[in-house]
């Protein structure tokens, strides 16, 4: 089961998902003066991140929002950017955030788990139901994929309908019962599923409750750094262990900025790594 | 606003979206058996049906998940589809479902709304709230773009979550009194909205209730042929006028299939466009 590996890697080199939505904007200097193509300039700002965090973060999330906006070269470029992170030994996850009827999701599966974008873990949206998560199970069990499905989401408007009630229960904890039941055959050695969710860090007391609900789950939590989250909302969390990946992307892959215009960006970014895992770990 | 240009293209040409969900096993023998590229089959697949259907279809759905499916060169017939279509003068629709926190948005909205993937339309995912989609509002009033967001969808499971009680109302009623609330402030000349709305044809009597919902709202509504829907239940949909386009995908595509191996598959999948339009019209 893959959540056997991305639950070791973040035992043994933290919590820290490194947020690779790079735009060209965050590239130094150097870089964006130099003669290479955009694929190139933002695969060499990728590569060089990677190389200089990878003994010290639990995996990468690939944003693919940000590949599609550059077009064919932006494809090249997420495709050879997950690749380099998969050769290295690290857990990729495509921040996809895919959600479609059975026969469509068979193809995301084909495009995210097999070939030119072949990846670990996928970002799922479910508001389509069980039908637009069931057709990734096959590639769960026999190619070693997992995903991370939405449950409570870190934007201010996620609020909008995940926060109604249905019944007793609100729609992000409804979305939770289901994302627990569908991971529950998918359990690894480690003791969590292969299929995991998104819950943000910026509503901790949301995120008591939903540990409550989903004890196999592991979590993907977005939201920590430029969206306000702090090490101190995280301690609650991983009080019993570290039972998540915390995700940070401009925070990490813009530090850099107003210290450095040359090659040695990756040292600040690395820094940032460093002093993230410091603070949620310090609290623990 | 581009909902102008729908509306007078479905009152012209018809109601009928052919869903380019091409994948492989789709194409008549002679283009499998020709030398050219995956991408050049595909690609010429699609541009025969779109030369053969054109004067008879409201618009063009093209489902990217079977473009991912075949990694670099599925984008690029992605791109090339999506030009054609446009080029001729025909309204596309990039089945995307997109959806996540407003930075990401803005990236998707670059990647679907300028450049190589540049189309009319997008599809969008909701469950993460309006600031997952007001990035979008600047390309809808600036660039002339539109889209359509998920309500209610024709899958089985659909029903997992849309269908449950929200207070009075159940969440695809509570989605669709928000999307009918964000198109308020772009209603074209027709009466409509750009923000239009997926609602799937599977549900005649929840479709009654979503349309007092949604008076200025177009629909985009799979689930006509392979999904069940029929001509007989567009009828109280349609009995004011065509406030929708009604997609169907494989019905039309592989229609073809039995009929021929050669280059005039393309006269029987225009049969079957014509056939459905025939269908549905004769209701009204």
């Amino acid at each position: 089961m893959i959540i056997d590996k991305l639950y070791n890697d973040v035992q043994k080199k933290g919590p820290v998902c490194v947020g690779l939505d790079t735009q060209l904007s965050y590239l130094p200097r150097y870089l964006l003066d130099s003669d290479m193509s955009v694929e190139d300039k933002i695969f060499e700002f990728n590569k060089k991140i990677i190389d200089a965090t990878i003994d010290n973060v639990g995996c990468y999330k690939v944003q693919i929002a940000c590949y599609e906006a550059l077009g064919i070269e932006g494809m090249r470029c997420f495709s050879r950017t997950i690749k380099y992170i998969r050769e290295k030994g690290a857990i990729a996850i495509s921040d996809v955030k895919r959600g479609d009827i059975s026969s469509t999701a068979k193809q995301y599966a084909l495009g995210h788990f097999t070939g030119d974008f072949e990846t670990d873990f996928i970002t799922v949206n479910a508001y389509m139901g069980e039908d637009a998560v069931s057709p990734y199970y096959d590639f769960i069990k026999n190619n070693d994929k997992g995903m991370f499905i939405l449950v409570k989401t870190s934007n201010p408007s996620g609020k909008d309908f995940q926060d109604m009630y249905m019944g007793e229960h609100t729609l992000y904890q409804q979305m939770g019962m289901k994302v627990s039941q569908w991971g529950k055959n998918f359990i690894g050695k480690c003791g969590y599923s292969s299929i995991g969710a998104v819950v943000g860090l910026t509503y901790p007391e949301e995120f008591k409750i939903i540990k409550e609900i989903m004890p196999d789950t592991f979590f993907l939590i977005p939201g920590y750094g430029a969206q306000g989250g702090t090490g101190k909302d995280l301690a609650n969390i991983f009080k019993d262990g570290l039972c998540g990946v915390v995700n940070s992307s401009r925070g990490l892959i813009t530090a850099h900025k107003n210290k450095t215009e040359g090659a040695d960006f990756d040292y600040f970014v690395n820094e940032a790594v460093l002093n993230m895992k410091k603070d949620i770990l310090s609290w623990l």
